[in-house]
């Protein structure tokens, strides 16, 4: 293998696939990056056998070839490289590369290219489009809802489900439950109900780009991927059965109010300066009147008491929330106003964001004295 | 005490003072920052006994009082709250104030001002005047030398000689030794020696603006002081007897070298990653020759080899030095060319900054095989 690149080429390559490279030890040739030189381009490729990268980069190749090369030492190397050109030729006598540049030359030891696992071929039984913006406002709106601790491991991940070419995503963590539709670019008639991995999710909107066109969504009940020109990420499915969303969120409600997001935002997070329980929480106490909602938090510290205007409707309800799981979803609404519909103190509260219906938010209210 | 601020008047205030907040909690009121309205200033104070930090804010004065409030809470407070007219008011039932804001009210408790330890006036033995800028780069250039550790306290701090009207900052770890010198802005006859811990040198390097215009710095044996005109950081001496350093730094040598600081950081950055021991240290290796200097390092992962071009003079010398303290260096150095000399590889090295003569910098080398 010998290719001419500048900086900027092995960059792009590196931080694409960067994320998939493997941080346990067990496999050795996992820590590292697979690249492969053939007909000018440079495939950069990594995968900690859950989710592979590959990443097409556009370089001069004078002689087609593989190796892989220790992640960590190779990216390092990299971002300290002056803007040059940069030429990698294989060295066998070491199974590495020599990388020159200017008046001087890194040797990196690496594995041999054939002892890299292949990311294989996805066969898929379903493939849609998406537009590029819409998957990565879907994903921002849903992720983060899913659970943190693998305890229940349908939990940390998104429920991805086509339906009358309708595309839905939904995630909860048991607390509360986040989801989002859109519309396909292609028709498919096909009605699909998988569940994708949060990490692969954040993956891929890590590294699609909003003006990357076309992106390919392919999978079977094994596995998905996300494809655009240059970008292939590959990733297996959790097992397993989501629960039935549509049962959950009540259709009907006692109370709608309507409030600024912004405002509501900047006061729940106030508030949440004053948590009242040991393990941090805050309990968010929202009062409905004439006109306001009232917002108060207390703890040992002392206490906050807001009010906001709001426009209502119905029975006036007193009902509180966590505050982390208000805040969460305040961040990612990115409309100006949004509804809350509520049907007591302890049933579910329903947070839409404003002007369209794609998005639903579903949070369970705590039980106070 | 009932005041009116803006949102920023507090943050300057409890930006100033904050990192003198003790994160000890042996004494819960020092946790706390002191607020004490007088005249239409609001006083904010903050001490962990070591170092202590007044800084004063002109806000509207209603009614004079004082109050110690919880430092967290109230810093993630006010920087959350909007940009509006903001009232604090003493709440006696509490012992804490109620802060109101738009249609809002937080009641925060706190301790009693009178409880809070008073910052002794300093009564100086000497007393003198720094340019700002030139005492920010003159921390900036000695404070990275001194030692991590507190086995032995008086390598944490740094010595401030005045000797002569001109002011020696001095720093080492017993690894390296860093010099900086500078001049004063008004007469000073006595000659004074004193140890100043690094963490308060680092606060004033922080606190201290470059548009500040004076700075008085006062001290006796036992304390110090930085002033300007509306903040006051007062700190403890380190005790104890600092090296000779003028013995320690030769005035002869045997070569002589000139090179480019950048290329000099950006080569010994990338052969930083090649750390050949078992900690993370990079033994870099420079060796002269005519015209150009070679930087090689080497681990079980490969070897990187450099050359750049230099000026120089003297013998052909093979050295080897830790990269971390090279790179220290090099990355406060801010002139365009520096010099290095050496009498061997067994003797330290001097870098000494392009220009003029008033930092140097010793580095002892490292015994290779």
């Amino acid at each position: 293998m010998k290719i001419i690149a500048t900086k900027e080429n092995l960059l792009d390559g590196i931080n694409a696939v960067q994320k998939a490279v493997s941080n346990k030890n067990t496999i050795p040739i996992l820590s590292g990056i697979f690249l492969k030189a053939v007909d000018n381009n440079l495939f950069f490729t990594a995968t900690d056998l859950e989710i592979g990268i590959e990443c097409r980069v556009p370089v001069q190749v004078i002689e087609e070839g593989e190796i892989v090369l220790p992640a960590r030492h190779f990216s390092e190397l990299v971002r300290k490289l002056p803007n040059t050109k940069i030429i990698i030729n294989y060295l066998a006598d070491i199974i590495g590369v020599s990388i020159q540049y200017d008046d001087a030359e890194v040797n990196l030891k690496g594995w041999p290219g054939e002892e890299f696992p292949l990311i294989p071929e996805l066969e898929g039984n379903f493939s849609i489009e998406v537009e590029t913006n819409i998957l990565k406002n879907m994903i921002k709106q849903t992720l983060f809802a899913t659970a943190t601790d693998d305890n229940r491991p349908i939990f940390t991940g998104v429920l991805f489900e086509l339906e009358n070419n309708e595309l839905h995503m939904v995630a909860t963590d048991t607390h509360r439950l986040a989801l989002r539709s859109g519309m396909l670019k292609n028709n498919q008639d096909k009605n699909i109900s998988i569940i994708i991995p949060g990490k692969t999710l954040g993956e891929v909107n890590r590294i699609i780009k909003e003006d990357d066109e076309a992106l390919i969504i392919k999978g079977n009940m094994n596995q998905v991927s996300f494809e655009t020109q240059d970008t292939k990420i590959i990733s297996r499915i959790i097992e397993g059965k989501f629960p039935n969303y549509k049962q959950v969120i009540p259709q009907e409600y006692k109370s709608l109010l309507k409030v600024k997001t912004k405002a509501f935002q900047e006061t729940i997070e106030r508030a949440n300066l004053f948590s009242s329980e040991k393990d941090g929480t805050s309990i968010i106490k929202l009062v409905m009147d004439k006109g306001f909602l009232k917002i108060t938090s207390r703890s040992e510290m002392g206490k906050v008491e807001e009010k906001i205007t709001i426009f209502s409707e119905g029975e006036s309800i007193e009902i509180s929330f966590n505050a982390k799981y208000l805040l969460d979803a305040l961040k990612i609404i990115d409309t100006e106003d949004l509804n809350i519909t509520l049907s007591g103190p302890l049933s579910p509260g329903i947070i839409r964001s404003g002007n369209h219906n794609n998005f639903v938010y579903l949070i369970l209210p705590l039980r106070t004295v």
